[in-house]
């Protein structure tokens, strides 16, 4: 198994992705990377390699002959399908090759040809123009995963670093909203996915999950707020009785200093910024965002296309290179 | 100015005050401490002193004649009341003593024999239960203020460490809440007091005063939440034209890594735990809570009587050194 390739997707061809790239490729050695490959147009790779003024030598190949090539150039897997829009300016012609780009990951990974998916930024409102019909990167992937395996997934969102691993249980909704949505379904299938992927891909034989509370205090007993009482101990509660390692309601102010962290695997937080705070804080430039619960591993950078920097040469590979190491790490057992 | 002391309150004397200002008191030379005393009784600090075998001479003063022995002895101001509770155990009786050492420092401050307030925890349910009326101590503090100083005032919680300070605009309110009691008067008022006190207390010219946002990505344009529109960008501009260096509002996952706090002095967040988790995740041990709004500086400790550790010895003592190195600090102009 792990002597198959990671599959890295292009992303919107029109940000740092590509740089990304050849640049996470040019740190392979420094950073013991293992080998990988780039689903991308090769002449938009070597466009933006001239550019940026890159000695990298790319090699098209098939996901076969990527383990051979790696240590001299950069294998590029061609999508069939050249792309055209210049740093900094999306072109909406490119979206679908960005979209191809993850769909082919998928049956890669799924058809024993590679290992794992790290996917480089695309720009939602890019391909919405499109006609892309998915509120985003990770739900993409599961309609791709429903697709080629045949039943249903649901995608948990995990933020990952050396110091710290975070799952917000509410993503991307109002805060406003949050006590609605917060519910102990949510949070037991929540922790359910997350124990089980935390045990098959980082080796935890119990990973401890600790969650927050949504209060402050984590409600003081009552004292500021109820969801505690009424949601989130009984998940807990739940989840414990079907064997998972859970703790808490904690304070999520007292729960990520050094000493606290120590003392569990992964955080849920019920908002988006009690989870993204602290490992912003922690690792501002080494997060790595890993979708849970899907029949594959996938990884990202915990970043945007970064339209405004396209094509500067200043894009840093930070994230991208620890995503690349992440995936590599999550399925080398 | 300078020359004047600091006052320590006794805070519960069955909680760990006593033991971190006997530590506070040990690390003087180390930590260049200035002169201060305690508010309290000398005969419970003494005990408290031989039962956990700190060699530390008490001397017994009035405030004029703290400097003179600071060197040598720790300066107790006696209160003229005894207190009875054992550590961990707290007593009722002992309200009376804890409150009236609150008074006195605030009086002492007032008359120009002390030159800020450095709190030692208190325990409200044990007060609660001697009939103390007010909701916590801050709020106290305020009162008394008022009612030294004839009229009211507004006070307001900073944290602060070396690496960042941070004001929760809303504190110990459900989160359900916070949407609701954001208002742009709130605000408005919090980031004038704020920038007020950072330029009296902190030398800043024209200190720069950073808005988080309510929602996740700050509402990204309203489309998770409104709030950042309709009541937080309006305080910005209304206190940008009142010539406050107000920006925001910010992603508030994206503040406080490193490079983004330089930007900023102090961070204004709409929830408790947007403010305390990043604080508490790169300085747990090292916060203080600082109080502004008031007519005198006070500082404090950032956690509590800790009642379960109390009498054995192994309490921290830095954040007590931190708080009183910061109300030095702030009242060394």
């Amino acid at each position: 198994m792990t002597t198959l390739p990671l599959a890295l997707t292009q992303g919107d061809p029109s940000g740092i992705g590509p740089e990304l790239t050849l640049k996470a490729y040019a740190a392979r050695k420094a950073r013991a990377l293992p080998p990988f490959f780039a689903l991308a147009d090769p002449a938009q790779l070597a466009r933006t390699a001239a550019a940026l003024g890159l000695e990298i030598a790319l090699r098209e190949v098939a996901p076969e002959g990527v383990a051979a090539v790696f240590d001299t150039a950069l294998p590029v897997v061609p999508l069939g399908l050249s792309v055209q829009g210049a740093p900094g300016a999306p072109e909406p012609a490119d979206a679908a090759a960005t979209i191809f780009s993850i769909e082919r990951a998928v049956e890669l990974v799924a058809e024993g040809k590679a290992r794992a998916l790290v996917t480089n930024p695309i720009a939602k409102n890019v391909l919405y123009a499109a006609g892309f019909a998915h509120p985003g990167h990770t739900e993409f992937l599961a309609a791709l995963a429903e697709r080629r395996f045949g039943r249903p997934f649901r995608p948990v969102m995990m933020l990952y670093s050396e110091e710290l691993a975070v799952v917000p249980a509410t993503i991307h909704v109002a805060l406003a909203e949050v006590p609605r949505l917060l519910t102990r379904e949510l949070l037991v299938e929540t922790g359910v996915i997350v124990a089980a992927d935390l045990s098959a891909r980082f080796g935890l034989a119990s990973p401890r999950v600790a969650f927050a509370g949504l209060n402050p205090h984590a409600g003081e007993s009552g004292a500021m707020g109820r969801e505690e009482i009424d949601v989130i101990a009984p998940a807990i509660v739940e989840l414990r009785a079907r064997g998972i390692d859970a703790s808490g309601p904690h304070p999520a102010d007292t729960m990520f200093h050094a000493a606290a962290r120590a003392r569990y695997d992964v955080a849920i937080c019920p908002t988006h910024d009690q989870a993204l705070i602290p490992i912003k804080t922690l690792a501002f430039d080494r997060g790595v965002n890993v979708t849970l619960g899907l029949p594959f591993v996938r990884t990202s950078p915990d970043h945007g296309t970064a339209f405004d920097i396209a094509g500067k040469g200043i894009a840093e590979a930070t994230s991208l290179i620890e995503a690349i190491r992440l995936a590599d790490r999550m399925t080398a057992r």
